[in-house]
């Protein structure tokens, strides 16, 4: 077996960054979430439904869209209904099933919360990086997502 | 009330590649850890207290290293604990403290795991990137773990 390639001193300091702000990031935002009573996986479904059409998507989309297995979608969209933020319904002429469905309560706490929650991205993110960084960011991490929904499509 | 400085599409997008990147690394490493029986935190820790005097930690300052509640950490720990990888030493002098400390298993666990988890870092992050956006990578995020980590001492 050849020896490991292991990480260069800058490369290991760009890993651990990486790491490092992402778990930060997620504390801050889900921290500022909190006052809302929503956590940022909570906002990301949100988000989602209120972007598709008629504020629907079918269970499997929707854990396709925000990277998480049906299982722990499905724990989780039951702690949003009961909070009133979404509902269940099952489609019987669709063998295909359940969508999770933004009510009207939903709807008003995303229009609600995004102003502040931009205002987090901006400030604990966006806003510190210049516009070329930002272009570097989207271009690394999409190709870093597009190698890795690749391994996951062919699984 | 001013009107939110919504983000321009690829300011958005940069934000989503960024977040859908993290989530589906955050997976593969966790899948490829697993045949090893471990998690990307629990390879978190073994690193922390590998590369410490002694192999130990204390409890607080492994918290903070690994950016985790005090009560969070605990629980991971009592699993690690059972799985023979780190122990803990109370030390009576120190009121300060609870330690967590590497055993002869974690050790060997940490050396036989790091070269396909190196492997895996390489495989799926740092050699699809050139060296200028490595350093791009270390550049940005470094300022953003700055930036919360000033928020968060200042709590």
């Amino acid at each position: 077996m050849e020896d490991p390639r292991w990480l260069s001193p800058q490369e290991q300091r760009a890993w651990r960054a990486h790491l490092a702000a992402h778990r930060l990031l997620s504390h801050q935002l889900d921290r500022e979430l909190q006052e809302f009573g929503l956590s940022l996986s909570d906002y990301e479904i949100l988000v989602n439904l209120s972007e598709s059409p008629d504020h629907r998507m079918r269970m499997s989309e929707l854990a396709d869209a925000t990277i998480q297995s049906r299982s722990r979608l499905s724990h989780q969209i039951s702690r949003m209904e009961a909070a009133g933020l979404v509902i269940r319904e099952h489609c019987e002429d669709d063998r295909r099933g359940t969508f999770a469905v933004l009510t009207g309560y939903g709807w008003d706490t995303i229009r609600r919360v995004a102003p502040d929650h931009v205002a987090s991205v901006r400030g604990h993110f966006i806003d510190l990086l210049t516009p070329a960084q930002v272009a570097t960011v989207e271009e690394i991490y999409t190709q870093v997502v597009d190698h890795l929904q690749e391994i996951r499509s062919a699984r």
